[in-house]
């Protein structure tokens, strides 16, 4: 057993999965890292979570900017300096669930490594749960994961010409 | 656009994606209606959204036995009262976000009318978004549904003779 969940995928659920399960993880008394790659910014999600904060860290490594863009230097960086702070976190022994949100995209855009990111994964404290979610889950992580799914969007229709609602889709 | 969003499929993660999504709103300020059909039982996501109740309330109508069983006659009562207090729920005005998790089951194994169930959808008030989870979804509610993802068991090693650890896995 490595406990080591992926969620994968195009379609809509992983990082909303990815709460519910550091939710679920709280409810139970278990201390929580929410650690987010290549994102930045006040979602909704984000808000509720700091109420949790007695077990509940969050951390953001990102400009926020990158879903729109390539990934700037600034990306790059924030990415690599937040992954010293995951291995520390990792093997610290201080949380029982940690989620590294958007891990895989990061690891696509080659701006973690794969093999560093599964020695760190490999090297963590003894029964930490690590959650992983993005697209474009690599396959060398995939071997490695007890469970995997995959999101998969059946029938999407966007929603044309409707303000995004806050707390529904941001 | 008719609000309405199905996570169904083998995987895992739909009724964590429904939780995360009643997270995200709770944080937005929305009030939530959490129920859940033939489910019954202290599942630590219900402790932490106990936390919440401000604006989420929880719903359970079912025995919890339905897994391991076929429904009982309890579970078939509690969940046609169950859909009684949930169309009065949706027509109130009262929530913003109404997740009816299992409902594509109790459909499946038609404990709810899959006829009664679209009139409940299409009469509820204005704005109301709905999240359906559940394996089996109905071909007539995906035709009505804006959003369906589908959840994909790419991978699941069961974790035989590990016990089930709370917080993780229930």
């Amino acid at each position: 057993m490595n406990y080591v969940q992926i969620y994968t995928g195009k379609g809509k659920g992983k990082t909303t999965a990815a709460l519910g399960l550091a939710l679920r993880a709280y409810g139970a008394g278990l201390r929580v890292l929410f650690a987010q790659f290549l994102k930045k910014g006040d979602y909704s999600e984000i808000s509720v979570l700091e109420k949790l904060k007695d077990r509940v860290d969050i951390r953001q490594y990102g400009t926020g900017a990158f879903f729109e863009n390539r990934p700037t230097d600034e990306d790059v960086e924030a990415v690599r300096d937040g992954l010293r702070e995951v291995n520390d976190a990792l093997s610290s022994g201080n949380y029982d669930l940690v989620v590294l949100d958007e891990a895989n995209v990061a690891i696509f855009y080659k701006i973690i490594d794969i093999d560093e990111f599964l020695e760190m994964i490999k090297n963590r404290h003894a029964g930490v749960e690590v959650v992983i979610t993005g697209r474009y889950a690599d396959e060398k992580l995939i071997a490695l994961a007890d469970l995997v799914t995959e999101m998969k969007e059946i029938k999407h229709y966007y929603r044309n010409g409707v303000e995004a609602r806050k707390g529904i889709e941001k």
